[in-house]
Order: C-alpha cells, then structure tokens, then sequence
C-alpha cells in the first residue's frame, strides 16, 4: 500500500475525495509505512451526531447501537450520515509504521485529535458493552491514524475524562497565545464566552502570552464563577448578540477596545460585537462553529473595520501539550473543568 | 444630533442594534457634524437582492421599481429584506459636517464604499428614469454617510463603470499586499480564480509585493485569457473543488505548496483544496462569500495543517486608491477588465 499522509489511499469511494468527504474507507488492520493502528477502547461520539441519532430512533438504545454499527460497518467509519459529524476516540497503541512520525510508541494510551468522521475503523465486539443511551461508548475493534493524524498520549496524572475535556479544546489556547504574543507584553484581550471550557482555556493562555485580559459572560452565575477563579483581570457582563452593549463593556473593563478579541460562545449573531469591540488593527478569533462566514466579512466592511479576522484552526503543533500543562498549573482552570464536568454528569 | 461613527443615531428600531441590522433608519437630510450627505445619482443594486425581486415579480418592471421605492421608503435604506443584501451608490458630495475625516469636499463626485444595507436613503423622483429590469437605478435623492463610512472619489480618467467594478473588488488585493509582505520577497502565491476581477487583481497586488504567483482556473478559455494577460508567473487549470486536484496543480506551477493562497471563486466546497494548496505556517485568504466557517475550521484540523485562514476583509485603509494606482499601471489588468464588463454588457 503507497500511503498518502492524509490518507487518500484509505479512500474508497467517491475516488480522489479526502477521506472526511468520502463516503467509504478501506479500514483494514494493515497499515502503512508512515500509519498507526490502535487499539479502541472507546468512542466519544459528536454530540450533534448522537442527539440526530437518539431523535431519530426516539430514545430505542439498542435500535441507536444497531445504526452505529451499521455506519461504520458500511462507510469504514463513524461519520453520521445527517449531522456529518464524527467525534474522537480512546485506545492504546497496537502497531507503528518504520515511518511514523506521530511520535507514538507500542502501549500508548493515547485519544486522536482528528475527527472520527475521517478515521478509519472497525468494529468487533458490537458493541457490547454499550446502551445505545450516551455518547461515551466503550468498544473493541481498531482504528488507523495516517501519517499526519494527531494523537495525545493521554497523561497518567489527570483522570480520563478530564484530559479528554482539555484536548476537546486545546486548538483555542494554542492560537489564542500565538496571536497574542503578536502584540507583544500587556496586549489586551477579551474572551467572549470566558467561563466555558474554550474560553477559560483561552483567558489563561492569554494572560501567560502577557496579556491584561476581561472575560465576557451573559449572567451573573459565569461572572461568580469566573471573578472566583481569578483567571481573568477583570469580568463583564454582556449579551455577545447585542454589538453596542458588548463593544462597551469590553471598553469599560480595559479601558478601550481590545488588541485581541476572542469568541467562545456557541450562538449565532456574535459577529458584529466581537468587530466592535476590537481595536483598529487588532485580530478577531472565532472558534464558534456558529459563526458566519458573511456576516463577519460584511459587518468589518460595514463598520469600516481594520480588524484581522481568524477562522480558528484547531490544530496547531503542541496544542495538546500546552494544554495539558496549562491545567497543571493553574489549579482554578482545572477546579473549573471539574466543576463543569460534575455539572454535565448530572 | 449626537453623532456615533457607525451610525448609531440613525437606528430607529430595533433599539440598540447596527444600522445594518436595523429594521429602520431615519434618514434625515440634516447631517451630523462628522457626517456627509450626497445628493443621489445612481443605484448599483446588489446582484443577489435584483435577482429575488425580478424573480418575485416575474420579470414586470414597474413592479419591481414599485418594491424598490416601497423599501427605501419603509426602510430609510435599500436593504432588501429577503436577501438582506443591499448594493452601492454614486453620488456628488451636497455637505461635508465640520468634524468629517472622510476627506470629501463638496462637489466631489463618490461613490460610497459601504453597502446600501447601511445607508440611510431617501429618494424623490420615484425613480422615473428606472424601467426595473436592471441593477443600474439612475435615482435622486440624498444619501447618509457616517463618520467611519467608506467612500472614494471617483477618478477623471477612468469610466465609471470600469471606476467601479474596480471599487467593488478592492479589499482583495488589499489584503493579498499585506498579507504576502509579511512573507518576504520570493513568496508564492496561488490564487484560486485567477481570471475573475478579484483574482487578477489579487495576482497583481501579490506580485507588485515581490511574489512568485500561479492563477489558477477551472477551463482553458479563461486560461487563456490570463496567459495572454500575463498577470501569473504561471497558470494552472484545475477544479477548486476536487482537493486533491488543486493541490497538484498548485504544486506543479510554483514547485510546492503555496505560502499564501488566495480563493476569489465564488462556488462552495473549495476549502479543503485550499488547505492543502497551502504550506504548513502558510495563509489562507477567503474572500468568497460561498466559505464555510465549518468546513474551513474542521478542514484544516482535519489535515492536522498548521495553516492561518483569514476571513477576507473588504476594508483595508487606502485599498481604493491601491486598486485604481494598479489597474492604471497594469494595461493588461485593465483590459481584463474591460473585456468583463463588456461580456456582461452582453
């Protein structure tokens, strides 16, 4: 097998697609000079793949179970269909091609950064172990990552699912910092959305770069939560869709528009805020999934805007890494996590 | 009246939002001390927004005239309320406010810079001179600009027509400059749609910055046109769509991925492609309108490629002046487009 580094000889069809937009990939165990195989232990399925997929089948577990099986049997990976999305998974690493340079070694626990919508996978235990009713499935069968995939050893200090929530968003703080260190020592930042995973990440990241740094929340609650965990100069509340109000209490928290805004909140119609609360010359990042593509290209153009506008790239190299340390020490952001997640367990 | 740079005195409802976003602007002709008024010549409606109404009302002209002047009136501004879109104008400078830094004088004839979708419109002659049936609106009236809008005089020696076509792609090349001068001399450049208005002006503004530049072009007649125009270093046929395609030509053309690659192709699904055209610590510009914020971000953390993807601003300081200085020092640029406005005159 001649390997392509993103994997284009996994792809079976429609013939010369990458391998997210392929409908079928050869999930064979046999890898590669420059492939990885691993050992699955468990999916993390998207959570908008597994909501379409519990609607669909109006909560039947084993009827959600039985279509997972069928996706990933018949596309050689586990991309849903409607929602497009995959998702990321745990194993341990089974076998290492002479030209791997992942930087992975047999018995690495490791969880992949790249989506499952373009990992090739086999399923061979059906699934056994899982109800059909979580995201979290635990499952036996392999999974290949190409020679320019990304994987995180998962460390032996931090609980699974606590490092599997920092990796979920490690591209922010990477790009976050890099941009920052731009502008060099006491730039100013604002993180629209800053109590969430993404945005305390990002505020941390920020205030290590040098900057003085203002997280934006919408009540009062975030605003608690983050003035305790201190990861913030200062804390403002506004709605990200309300463009004056926003623009403005970033300026009232740092005293003038922001070097370096960045948002963090998963709701449409933030654009416009996030450009007039930046200073001329500074840098917009957007990592929402729910930003416009238009409405940020118009709204700079109709506001006369000399803003750099980042489409946020969640890959950068060391992002993991930086990460992982950033929790390490900054005990607040790590209670913080832990705090959401206890939240999200129920 | 307290004048707010972005027109902010101007909303009439919903409270609190952007002109753009407004339902309704006062478009009164008594100007606020850093605003300008100009008295209406013509309409340049957006493509999007003619094309609903024409379509709406089967083609009747009066019909659609009627609408125009139902929504200017309604409004305070030309935004159609389907598309959202609005369009530009030309006008003749009637009052300069004594705090103004557009740098206008009275009497100088402009056209505005920022869309329709903002500026606050009142018409007076029912648009007799109007049949309906194009998206040219000879029209009089006055028109609001704010103190941030944009607006540039019309040059003596250049047809409006030709003058505009050239406004309506100037944040392009704008940005290519910048953007490839932080790489150096000796930068390559890929523009995807090199033949189109904003591509061969990019491949212009990308090689007066000291680029190596490759336009890139999905059939061989407009192939043609950009080897006898002689704008590229080279030219490469290829569809954007197919990734794995428009990598390989890039890399044929310019002997490796590009440093910056620039996408003025307006048809959806080129952002892998694009992507991949590109160097690791490279740049990608979009300026299509049909960009994916998704696809880009999960495109690239796809690829695991450490690229920077900029959402293309079309408002740069000076990018008006930088578009007219090149198609006045490149002949062959403005034969291209002369040869375009004279192919969509039909």
């Amino acid at each position: 097998m001649t390997s392509s580094p993103v994997g284009l000889h996994r792809v079976l069809a429609p013939a010369g697609s990458l391998p997210q937009a392929a409908d079928r990939l050869n999930a064979s165990p046999e890898i590669g000079p420059d492939e990885v195989r691993l050992r699955v232990e468990r999916l993390n399925l998207d959570a908008a793949s597994f909501r379409q997929l519990a609607t669909k089948h109006a909560g039947d577990g084993a009827a959600v179970r039985r279509e997972v099986l069928e996706i990933v049997a018949a596309r050689g990976k586990m991309q849903n269909p409607v929602t497009g999305s995959g998702g990321m998974l745990v194993g341990v690493v089974d076998e290492v091609g002479p030209e791997s340079t992942l930087g992975l070694r047999v018995g690495d626990r490791v969880a992949s950064l790249v989506s499952l919508s373009l990992t090739p996978l086999q399923i061979t235990d059906r699934l056994a172990g899982w109800d059909g009713r979580s995201e979290q499935v635990p499952a036996t069968g392999h999974a290949i990552l190409f020679g320019r995939s990304i994987a995180a050893r998962l460390p032996d200090d931090l609980p699974t699912e606590l490092a599997m929530a920092v990796l979920d968003v490690c591209g922010a703080p990477a790009l976050t910092e890099r941009v920052v260190r731009g502008y060099g020592a006491g730039a100013t930042v604002a993180v629209i959305g800053g109590a969430g995973k993404s945005g305390s990440m990002s505020l941390a990241a920020a205030r290590r770069a040098g900057a003085r740094a203002v997280g934006v929340v919408p009540v009062e609650a975030e605003a608690a939560l983050l003035r305790e965990a201190g990861l913030a100069d200062s804390v403002a509340l506004a709605d990200a869709r309300d463009p004056v109000a926003l623009a403005r209490a970033v300026e009232q928290a740092i005293g003038g528009p922001a070097d370096v805004t960045v948002v963090c909140v998963d709701v449409p119609g933030c654009e416009h805020g996030a450009i007039l609360a930046t200073a001329e010359g500074g840098t917009v990042i957007f990592f929402s999934m729910a930003t416009s593509f238009s409405a940020a290209a118009l709204g700079a153009e109709g506001l006369a805007a000399d803003v750099t506008m980042l489409i946020g790239n969640g890959y950068l190299p060391g992002h993991a890494e930086l990460a992982m340390d950033l929790l390490r020490t900054e005990p607040a952001l790590r209670r913080l996590f832990e705090r959401r997640l206890a939240a999200e367990a129920g």
